[in-house]
């Protein structure tokens, strides 16, 4: 028995997928996407492995392969490696590089115009005064007179400087503590968990090793994570990585998670994959700013309720269920030694707090990064339009909330043509007069697909063209042979394959333009609601900030004009990106946004759209462009003469 | 190589000691005494393995073995499976009982004459209220009105009933919240570890399940280790255990078990051998009270600061290393998961503090039980005589100690007659007039060997009766054929072969008396010492209390006799038993007991003995019977006409 399964075995090829490093064995013929299928990783394909969408495309590395030719690739790309991987035949041990699971295009907040512009208005603090500190201490060598313990000892040099209520020491440092005390004559770096008073010696090590003190923040996002690796002595952003959230191969928006997660093992596996997710984030940050992951103690993440649900490994059902309980708003600190994450064994992992099941920590982090909270008359509406969309409007007094199904439709997911914002992403992009568009791709390279902001200026330039009508259908009088035929219906042409990067027309389909309408009339229905909720107009909006996974650069002009936010003065406007990143960063530098965060979190009150009867009728009216009321967009019935 | 190796292991055979559960696999034809030691597990032997001694007497319960026959081992016994270890070879799969390790005689203090008249006097508080604690909730089912959490309507509720300042949760608790309190329609048992105003949820479960709420009370002794099972809601002690410590087998005493220690490896097999014999315990304990082990969530542990160490995998070699520094004297909580202690995941662990490397808190405990702490004037001295000794003078002002290595002798370890208070165990003996003893066993059995207390009668009989002279030395002339020879050397028959349980005669040495003699001084001399640092003589004492591993029953005017104790008014005396113990009870029961406990180790003056110029000579002075100053031992004189 044993034999026959070591045979079995040997002759199996191991496949291993970059970036993840997924490794998984497969019997020799398999197709490299069942391969994609065993390891769980996500790899779109439209037409099911037929060989004739493309979008299955993989990179082989290392090994030999064999792969039926395809129309649907170019042989200048066949011949640097890439493949379809439904018609690519594993015949050996292979190293595949997953293409569409580039580095995202993420530029910290903290070197945005508005947050240098507004970082002394934020409702957050942006000081340095982390939970987690590291100090130096001088041990005087014990002595037949003064021969207290090795813990006394560090306690009393401890109370001389910093006042303490109580110290206490985990078992992993007691473990070590004889041994490193003696190591540098006395000289040790300690490493505190501060809460108030009281203090927990999470690590000490004598101070010729030279640990740091570093940190991470992290947005969980539905489709892509990102992360900044932080040095707690000087608040400096040391790296910055981000890729898909691994889950995605298990469903693309938080309800098919959840029912993903009800069959045994599910969860675990969803914990698992966003573990993976993070860990190769933080492995790939710390290379690059070479720091030793041993030297990381703290992570503060931020995410919506569902994804940290299933980063803890809890039960998400409840969520979905009426009445929509989640286990915790508040979470308690986590270890990271109880979730596996790459970090010190001792380190502490802070989660945003949520508002609600569908209100989550990346709303109450988004908050801390803007001036809402300062200001007791002006009135602020935040919009969060990730693959959830939460909205939020109030000011210091009050705060109104809400959440919608948006779809990950502006992250670049569910779209034939839609990216996330990684290199080859079309992240601007103009029609000409004559027809013809210019764009501006991510570091330049030929064109793979559109990312949110190209999406919002794709649908806001072929609507004001007229190549569609307010439906978001096709004019195909007037486009004439643009509209092309593709396997999910009628398309638009953006850019011919001899210009792709996968050398592949680049398509916008009636599909995806419905698609597109969809999301963003669930963000402004639910805008709409909320205002009429709390009895306010438009006009009664001072600001309007946006954060969210549309890329770095955001039209606004073109989001008023598709209807996806309201008709207001343009200079009300700020788009933050991504605010649940820099939340989590503000969260990580200071204690006292975690205070707040949670005060924000307690005071919001939030509003269920499900059981309104109005919203229906709104997002029905939103299904326009810009909108069935036209009267609601001023300015663009002013444009386009509607 | 794979086939190779299994061919091996299947021809070897598994032998399964008991009571230890510990399974080893050797090749055929291996001596039962290198199975033994393979198992690392204790089990004495004189000869060598020459089959002469008989000490490594086994039993075999299960499978068929080969025996060389022996004159040390009775032929009935033999009959009954009885073997010697270095005699049999293994043949077959076999499980061994060892049976030096019978439970020790160990009756609760709870329920000690002593106890029962002074529990209002002692210095601890005989009160319930634990540091864990059970809450039963009922929570009101959430709706779309009130859907807040479940974390949070439990905090809630927690709150109405608690008033606490700030409540945590563990991970785990968080992991199996959703399901849990959706189970019994909101009716939930919440166990809480808490510490002043702030606690922590340690557990969760529907009320359905009846979970209950237990704890552990352990003494860890150098050669004995011993626990109460309590029932936490009632104080109850439901099952008491006790065994040798497993980790005998790597060094009688402290300090060759540090030296033990000190290569690669052998530090963390002292931990997994006092953790087998803890786990061992609560097995018993809770089989025997059919309580769930995963109901278990408080232990409070005293023993000697080496043994704590060790207990905790912490390096010990600082504490037999002038200036002799501990890791700690106040251990942090330590969680049962970290320990692999057979407890509920999230228990907690105490330990009682100590004050220094060699007084432990199995010391502070002790001096619970005391009424030490409650009187500001008289003086009072308590003494421990485990297998180190240490010793406490003061009251509620002052308090100083010391600690003396005494070896094990009193608890029957390194003495060929002595073994512990364990059944067969002679632990009252009498010499008549006739010359011939008069002695009662443990449970009434065929005498297997003496206890401590009995230990202390046959010195005090042979001392009065002139058997021995004052250097311990026999008297042959009056002994005549009593006098025998022996592998070491001569010796004294206290009964023949035909009455003893292993139909060999029970002798004590001129080895043995020496070593006891020793052990009697170290202790006695250590009493001086301390007095004379505090400018007290004996007569200024006003209460002896004693702890330690005698047994039930200590004669007291015979520890004078020889010379143990000093030459007090009788009344002035108390044994306790095991204080330690009963203290780790107490701790268990109260926090407040805990405070106490730092309360007093804090307060401890300790003066080390290895520096005092006059400890030798008085150590030297103490070899004799009573001692050589005849004065100090005024009613010995007078009786015995010295």
């Amino acid at each position: 028995m044993t034999n026959k399964k070591s045979r079995t075995e040997e002759n199996n090829f191991k496949v291993k997928f970059l970036p993840f490093e997924t490794i998984v064995e497969v019997p020799p013929g398999t197709s490299l996407l069942d391969a994609v299928k065993t390891a769980s990783l996500p790899l779109k394909t439209t037409c099911g492995g037929k060989g004739t969408c493309g979008d299955c495309v993989i990179q082989i590395i290392e090994g030999t392969y064999h792969s039926k030719p395809s129309a649907a690739l170019s042989d200048k790309l066949a011949s640097r490696g890439f493949s379809l991987a439904c018609q690519t035949e594993v015949k050996d041990n292979i190293t595949v590089q997953l293409p569409q699971f580039r580095e995202l295009d993420i530029k910290s907040i903290v070197d945005s115009k508005f947050f240098k512009e507004q970082r002394d208005n934020i409702s957050g603090v942006y000081e340095l005064n982390p939970s987690v500190k590291k100090i130096e201490l001088l041990l005087s060598p014990p002595t037949l007179e003064d021969n207290y313990s090795d813990l006394r000892r560090i306690e009393r040099q401890l109370q001389k400087e910093l006042a303490l209520k109580k110290i206490d020491c985990e078992y992993s440092v007691l473990k070590k503590l004889a041994q490193t005390v003696r190591k540098n004559k006395g000289k040790i770096s300690i490493f505190l968990s501060l809460s108030g008073k009281q203090a927990t010696v999470i690590d000490v090590a004598p101070q010729s090793e030279g640990k740091k003190l570093y940190g991470i923040a992290c947005d969980v996002g539905t489709t892509t994570v990102a992360l900044h690796l932080v040095d707690l002595q000087n608040e400096k952003i040391l790296a910055t990585a981000s890729s898909l959230n691994q889950q995605i191969a298990c469903g693309e928006d938080i309800i098919s998670r959840i029912n993903f997660a009800q069959k045994p093992g599910r969860l675990k596996k969803l914990q698992e994959l966003i573990i993976l997710t993070l860990n190769n984030l933080i492995k790939k940050a710390s290379k690059s700013a070479k720091v030793s992951i041993s030297d990381i103690y703290l992570a503060s993440v931020s995410g919506n309720t569902t994804m940290i649900h299933l980063l803890l490994n809890l039960e998400p059902r409840y969520i979905r269920e009426e009445p929509y309980v989640p286990t915790f708003n508040q979470v308690p600190t986590i270890l990271s030694r109880d979730l596996g994450l790459k970090m010190n064994n001792e380190g502490r992992i802070y989660c945003s707090p949520a508002v609600g099941s569908y209100v989550g920590g990346d709303i109450t982090a988004g908050l801390l990064c803007t001036p809402i909270l300062r200001d007791s008359k002006k009135v602020a509406l935040f919009i969060d339009a990730g693959t959830n969309g939460e909205l939020v409007v109030g000011n210091k007094e009050w705060l109104m909330t809400c959440a919608c199904s948006a779809g990950p439709a502006f992250e670049g997911s569910g779209i034939k043509c839609g990216m996330p914002a990684s290199e080859g992403a079309i992240e601007e992009i103009k029609m000409l007069d004559s027809g013809e568009f210019k764009y501006k791709v991510i570091n330049g390279t030929k064109p793979q697909g559109l990312c949110g902001s190209g999406l919002v200026d794709l649908l806001a330039e072929l609507f004001t063209f007229g190549y569609i009508d307010r439906h978001g259908k096709f004019n195909e009088k007037k486009a004439g042979k643009k509209i092309v035929k593709t396997e999910e219906g009628k398309g638009f042409l953006i850019e011919e394959g001899k210009n792709c990067y996968w050398g592949k027309d680049l398509i916008v389909t009636e599909n995806d333009i419905s698609n597109l309408i969809r999301t963003k009339a669930a963000v402004f229905s639910a805008c709409s609601v909320l205002l009429k909720n709390v009895g306010l107009g438009f006009d009664k909006i001072d600001s309007v900030y946006i954060g969210g996974g549309f890329g770095q650069h955001l039209n606004i002009n073109n989001t008023i004009r598709i209807g996806l936010l309201p008709d207001l003065k343009r200079e009300k406007f700020h788009y933050l990106g991504n605010s649940s990143l820099l939340g989590a960063y503000l969260i990580l530098l200071s204690d006292k946004n975690k205070d707040l965060a949670n005060e924000i979190a307690e005071k919001m009150t939030y509003i269920e759209l499900n059981t309104e009867p109005t919203y229906m009728n709104e997002f029905t009216g939103a299904l326009f462009l810009p909108h069935t009321d036209i009267k609601l967009f001023p300015s663009v019935k002013q444009t386009l003469n509607l």
